[in-house]
């Protein structure tokens, strides 16, 4: 399986302000306790079921620390992974793996907590052929690894940032009198690399995107049946996405419509961290 | 009431960070149907009730856009909000407003969610003088937001970081040979101006720590009944800590055992965000 | 005109950047005969025709050293400019203006050369509908002023970089074993929300292309008449790109063959800087 | 004996922007006259009796430079070391070790002088239990360095900013209205893992601030007879710290007072650096 | 042959920024299609005669990108290189050089442009003394690529930047009444460790220069008669410097008055990208 | 008086560094007693006769944390101050200056002890037209600060760092083989712009540096008597430095041999500060 790459000197980054954070002046416990030359084994384990995302990060964080700490992966990126299994061992000094322990399971277990979420709902819709994709509603200057970690979940992308696919909104079409005028000032500047996405409330706006020719067409908040009906009219002459009021327990008739993808900020926002632990 | 600070300068670099992440290129939406000219008004409401944190952020966001937008703050930080209530006003240049939308809502979404589930915790144990404290289990590069959060939801912090405050925990303590040993190799090292906690799973633990002279004992995962005894054990001779399986449900009987202070990742890293929208 | 935003805290930046570079341990001439009193007026005046671009980084430049300085523009990004046009005046405080000269006119000189060199090529195509645009061969770390630019020259932008668009090259191709396979492996992996575009060489791959479902079809350095061939093949199924080869006097032939987009890194890469200076 | 540890990958951020300062655009001398396959072996020599402080850092100076030198270490950190003595030998690419010798001497002789300075303070209190504690009067963006050195010259460290420790000073005080409410407001407040000190100028301050059940009490420019009657008076109920006027000649009078801590500016701002030199 | 240094630190920052500018969230197309396994040899080959630079940049490009991939040179900075002439081979992860490809031919492209236009100078005025140096006029935070290219094309560098060599021009004589008075000025102030130079238009005002004692003259813009005569005139007691109008077929003429120095910008700012390429 | 300038986009990145240093996650003494709407005045006093230097750092520091912080100046860098003396007036938010106060007094003090240092050697010499310089004896990171200071302390400043000029050491003589090889060399190599200068400890040197038209000949660790006699040999044909066993008690024998430059890391690096406080 091809998958999304984490670039390990982006991450290493994020990873070093992180241990700037949290190590302030020095980890004045472990400082008084060990020497250099203390060693040490730790077992990355999890206390719950769910999918494991971000052990390359969790890495990081100790070869950050000491050139000398080693990590064995047990598992990897999107696994399912089962409640007391082991996931990863920790050897190596043990000021560097005391002192990482926090910052490392505070990837890992943000990570791993939205590919579980994701997966839920992904497996909530599998019959059909619809994908999840995540929001821009996410934490700030977190977003490499919440996307990331989407993805390992069995979702996919919605666009990465405001320049990447144009988004129509109602702000947007309100401005610029009607959808088709807006596409119109869209086509005349926006890069041919670059998608149209519109967001519709009702038919008429649905049926007014597709003569412009847009790329994507967002039903927006719209109830079950009207989507179905909206699917049927696009005729595969655009993606669908569904978006609004996206639930565990409404994915699945969401899905059932024939939607393209279901887009929700659920699977990062609320994701619950997945509950791991490193035991030494 | 005085109250806990965000210093400008800092959540400026901060918030730079993430309008770069989601800016990226530009936001070729609204730069293709808004010129300079144009502008707009537009209203922060809540959807839910809660408790309000982050207005600041949410100002400096898109004053960092154009210094042309004013903000009128109709609630403040700490303040409880109800489903539907306007908490802000922003008018000033329409490109501004709707690029810094998202990334506004971010920073105050998750700030307010935070300080939301934390008050609903402290209100569960209102009758009593415990205070409810977050941990180190943070979103990396996001804690001194998060830290602030806790405040303005009516928690108190804990240790910031690993170097203002000695935690000793169960490995610390097998490998010094015991409390005694842990505790005084620390106070041949540490500064005179930081406190000493020691995690104790036994009453006899307990016991230990108190004759060594530390500042706070954590009780760590204890039983309702023995937290109890522990803290008439103590008797004020430390501060008392609880922590471990603090739920919404479980949190007042903790607290009527008499702790000065319980700990829990639970208001940070599991808050849902609180459902803020900014109206056009 | 809607236009493409320069945004200040970016530009600030990069703009602080170079000016450290510039000033290392201070302007030692400057600052030897000027006091703080001392101001100045300064013209900027082209000594070259051309299309203007970088005004708003020249103010910049010139506010970064000093808020005092004000900079009234005589023309803005986009103008045609004629020789021995005074394009803005400066006035303010001597250092500022005689420490910050040379950036300015760096960043104004070589945005303009760019304007300038897409604008020849916009034109010398304009009976068609056809679209320049610029490549990724840019100079590191500049990209942002160069994108910039190239729409200010009244060209259109391409990918902005390696994440926006899908882009299938010839090792790409190969590597998967078909155009077929390899957008089979992409379809199940990307964002809804990205183009797909294919490089192709031959006819036998612009079909293969086109069967595929691709948004964007590349014709890799194809003879004229093939690409007339091509363009009439693929009947507004796809956009239709030419690269290769193109300069200023083939770039009205390959734009008569009716291709969408002439994507070209003359306009970039090798576009000399505009002959602007700043007169005292 | 464990220690307090320098973080690489925190002291790599600020040597590289030392290095960035004195490099420039290159060492012009030795890029003219050395080539890349010229070697050297240098030594780092004390010209004056010390406590050696930084061999880490000196290492790292060169091992950013180039990967092939090499450094060995004839001394640590901590070390008592005599004029004339080698500490260490540095072998490797000529330029790498000509270039970086005056930043890796720059930052070993500052901290050994800063060592040395504390070394002498707490040699002259050994009868006494005293601690020689630094204060806030550090070289700005150098205190990392700073007060590992005080460290490693046998003192102890104060509150490493402002927000590890509380401490209440005359202004607070008298804007609070006194002591008591000052604490008071500030224990509604506050981490429970923080301590409070109160710096105290009469006897009766002490009082109440021993009354308000404060950790440290802060003996300011008091004249000794005072502070030993404030010691009894305190009676092991507070931490006693003495402040003010602490010079080598004062310092051990201060510590017969039967104090805590002396804590003075002296060790660091007026440490003169040791002299030490690479011999080639 | 000795010569100026990049540091690996100084460019290792340049580069990464560069990367984060072109990778953005990911290559997707890349991604998609190769997995961690897959591995490829590519050869950097020339399409144009010219002389190469940069090679160290391209290989830490790669190496940055994955520690496994093996660049081996097979011609170095400053080497005269021939259309077809294979440069470098790279070995390694598929992922790491297709999606590196791009950044690393934008920096060895550029700067090997700007060694081959040096070279052309340099060369048309090989029977003479005189040195081809660049300017200030760079392209903003690429300085220090730019002025290490010029000296691998085999021309000299000018000051780095303004605090390197005092540079008078007509504004700063004007303002200070004369060129003595000028010079008297920075005389009393500036380091003795910097020259000065003049920028002079007539004959008299290098005659007035030379009795103040300067290091420089700049002849700026003067026709090659006046210069010849000014050499004359300065016999030696200054380093003399020609600026303004130098061109390829100017060049020569320029260098038979006997200068020292011919600076100009146009081997910097216009100078073309070389034609390289990357084979796989 | 024209001055060296401290550019505040420069100072102000390395002022926030500082800051973020010393407040951590925030004042907790003073955001706990003041809220945002207290004010105060506060007075910069000297409890010492010096220099004053850093004054603008001083109040750049207060205008980082509030806007509405105003600072009047009473006394300007390089104004001889006498104890007891007032220097500036603090005006504002409390919680901007009590925050603030230990760094602005940082910068102040270390600067202002410099300039008071480099003074006093300055006035040691006042009847010889000898300048004092510094060296690259610096504090890593604080050289920009520090040169500045020496400036306002009446001292030259020597050159900034490896590149602006060249310094030929006894190691470099002796791997380029002599005095004249490596010179040679050296001008076969550098820019035009720059000086080149020889350490040396012999007479021989001397005449042999002499011989090979060096600008600057520093006389190493030499006898006064030995360089009375260089001075004379040297006769004005090239600035002659002394350096070496520089006190403020051999500094005017030194002097009154006729060198031009005496340079010393002792006005720098064991300078001690100035005792400045802010009164309340």
């Amino acid at each position: 399986m091809s998958q999304q790459l984490l670039h390990d000197f982006i991450i290493e980054k994020h990873i070093k302000a992180a241990l700037e954070e949290d190590i302030g002046f020095g980890d004045i416990t472990t400082d008084c306790l060990y020497t250099d030359n203390d060693t040490m084994t730790a077992y990355l384990n999890t206390r719950e079921d769910g999918i494991l995302c971000g052990i390359q990060v969790f890495e990081k964080v100790f070869s950050i620390l000491s050139g000398d700490v080693r990590v064995t992966r047990h598992a990897n990126d999107g696994d399912e992974i089962k409640k007391g299994q082991r996931l990863a061992t920790v050897t190596g000094p043990a000021r560097a793996i005391l002192t990482g322990e926090r910052s490392a399971l505070n990837y890992v277990q943000r990570m791993s907590g939205i590919a579980t979420e994701t997966n839920k709902y992904q497996k909530a819709i599998a019959p059909y052929s619809a994908k999840i994709t995540d929001t821009r509603k996410n934490t700030p200057c977190f977003r490499y690894f919440e996307k990331y970690a989407v993805k390992a979940g069995g979702g996919r992308m919605h666009r990465f940032n405001l320049s990447d696919c144009v988004m129509v909104k109602d702000n947007h079409i309100r401005h610029a009198g009607s959808i088709t005028k807006a596409v119109e000032l869209i086509k005349q500047n926006i890069s041919h690399a670059h998608k149209i996405e519109i967001e519709c409330e009702t038919i008429d706006e649905v049926k007014e995107a597709l003569n412009c020719g847009c790329d994507i067409i967002m039903l927006d908040n719209m109830p079950v049946d009207k989507m179905r009906e909206c699917v049927k009219l696009i005729d595969k002459r655009a993606i669908v996405e569904a978006s609004g009021n996206v639930k565990l327990d409404t994915v699945n008739e969401i899905a059932s419509t024939g939607v393209d993808v279901i887009s929700t900020s659920a699977i990062v926002a609320n994701a619950p961290v997945l509950d791991l632990g490193l035991d030494i």
